[in-house]
């Protein structure tokens, strides 16, 4: 299903709807086009994931960055190649059609943005999926700790790339990208514990404080997602990103890599727990 | 060093000087010649590994393998292709020089047992390090569950091929090998709780009781290791183990892989804590 463009924001199920609706429900949303914004809140309490699609000949290489950068990249599953299904934690899934939009990368560069892979999908892709933050919803709303992008329908975190680098595997280096979450000051504590116990969706912050001290000279120059207002009493807290992939593959000029479009992520199966690594 | 087979069982160390050594200084005299035997109680509180190296066009199926297994083959580290430095549990040491013997298998048959990797250890030599039981020798001692391997200089856990199956990933296929501990039955529920909070030593039992539910029908048949003494008021219990990748080689006939010989582990840097997967 390819629907025109002119549809790309249009949705015709409400984002509450599908707060308490299951990952498979979510995903045939997505599939059949009735959701194309971000997910946030969508299957509360179940892990949301970034995709990384690489050709087979770079996956090994990708693997152990995934491996040597579990902050920005723990990994939730990797498929076999040209398998379009994520066996271990969505295995009546299809990475090919339940993500809401895809950016193919080309040499570092997006070159397309895609409603569907099935078209595209060759029998050397191998797709990765890994933790992201909008997993820890339900935890943050059962502990009391209603982030912005949690209480605004326009609020998602901005994200940065930092002055903090990768381990390189292989052909893959770039910096960790930063997901920046303003905290009310007496939150810092709560919220450090609570991330903490959490290494699947990015664990513990990377960063209390001074954007400068991760090298993040300007906080109005976003390189995705929002612009985040810091209100007064609030400290900024940046967390370890999965857009980490990308930004490796923009430094690395990887010939081809397919991701999620920011903020649309891929629904699994998986119940969030706590997890160590 | 390559030293003659005579000296294949003499060490110049008795265990207890080596049971609060550093893992550098283990690693060191296994380096050395100076200990040959196998590597329980050793550098106790630090992380022992199976060693796992295969030609890099096995490596990424091997890397799926081991996250599609993490009750086996709980992944501690992975070198880029050619380095035989572990990076990340063990900066200092060579995975050529530090294990006190290695078995090359061709085939799925071992061809050859060598005690230095220098003379055949190739550019496209990729290294895995997985988790194991002897990593929790201290935790054991510590907490009061002194097992027959910690008490007796002869007695060793005894591993057994399973009747459960791996998942499989690319060229890898075969059964659970299963580490047998027969544990005092006032022991079972406690020794449960305690292992299960260490993932990257295998967790909690795979299997609690009669052994032909797991497709062991004669304890005496021990296919590694040595047979355990089942005394009275014991109960069998069975956790995963390391060597689930040498049955792997052996039943999918993997050209050539090479690992420590059974018992004779890589000793790392890395402290054991608490772990989930």
């Amino acid at each position: 299903m390819q629907p025109s463009p002119s549809a790309a924001e249009s949705s015709s199920l409400t984002r509450s709807e599908l707060e308490h609706a299951s990952p498979a429900e979510v995903r045939r949303a997505i599939r059949e086009g009735r959701w194309r914004a971000n997910t946030k809140r969508l299957a509360l309490g179940y892990h949301q994931a970034n995709l990384t699609i690489v050709p087979e000949r770079y996956a090994f290489d990708f693997m152990r960055f995934c491996f040597a950068n579990p902050r920005p990249l723990p990994l939730l599953d990797v498929t076999e190649p040209g398998d379009p299904v994520p066996r271990k934690v969505a295995p009546d899934a299809d990475l090919r059609t339940d993500v809401a939009e895809y950016l193919v990368l080309r040499d570092g560069q997006v070159a397309e943005r895609v409603r569907s892979l099935e078209k595209i999908w060759r029998k050397d892709h191998v797709g990765f999926l890994t933790g992201c933050n909008l997993s820890l919803d339900r935890v943050m709303l059962e502990a009391g700790m209603p982030l912005p992008h949690l209480t605004s329908e326009e609020a998602f975190p901005a994200q940065y790339r930092s002055s903090v680098r990768c381990t390189p595997a292989g052909a893959f280096r770039g910096p960790v990208v930063m997901s920046l979450r303003p905290v009310p000051n007496a939150l810092v504590v709560p919220i450090i514990e609570l991330t903490s116990r959490y290494a699947l969706s990015h664990g513990a912050p990377a960063h209390v404080g001074d954007p400068a001290e991760i090298g993040i000279r300007d906080l109005s120059k976003v390189d995705w997602g929002r612009e985040n207002v810091i209100p007064p009493d609030h400290t900024t807290m940046f967390w370890a990103c999965g857009i980490t992939a990308q930004a490796a593959a923009i430094e690395s000029r990887i010939p081809e890599m397919i991701t999620h479009a920011p903020g649309r992520m891929f629904v699994t199966n998986r119940v969030v727990r706590e997890s160590t690594l």
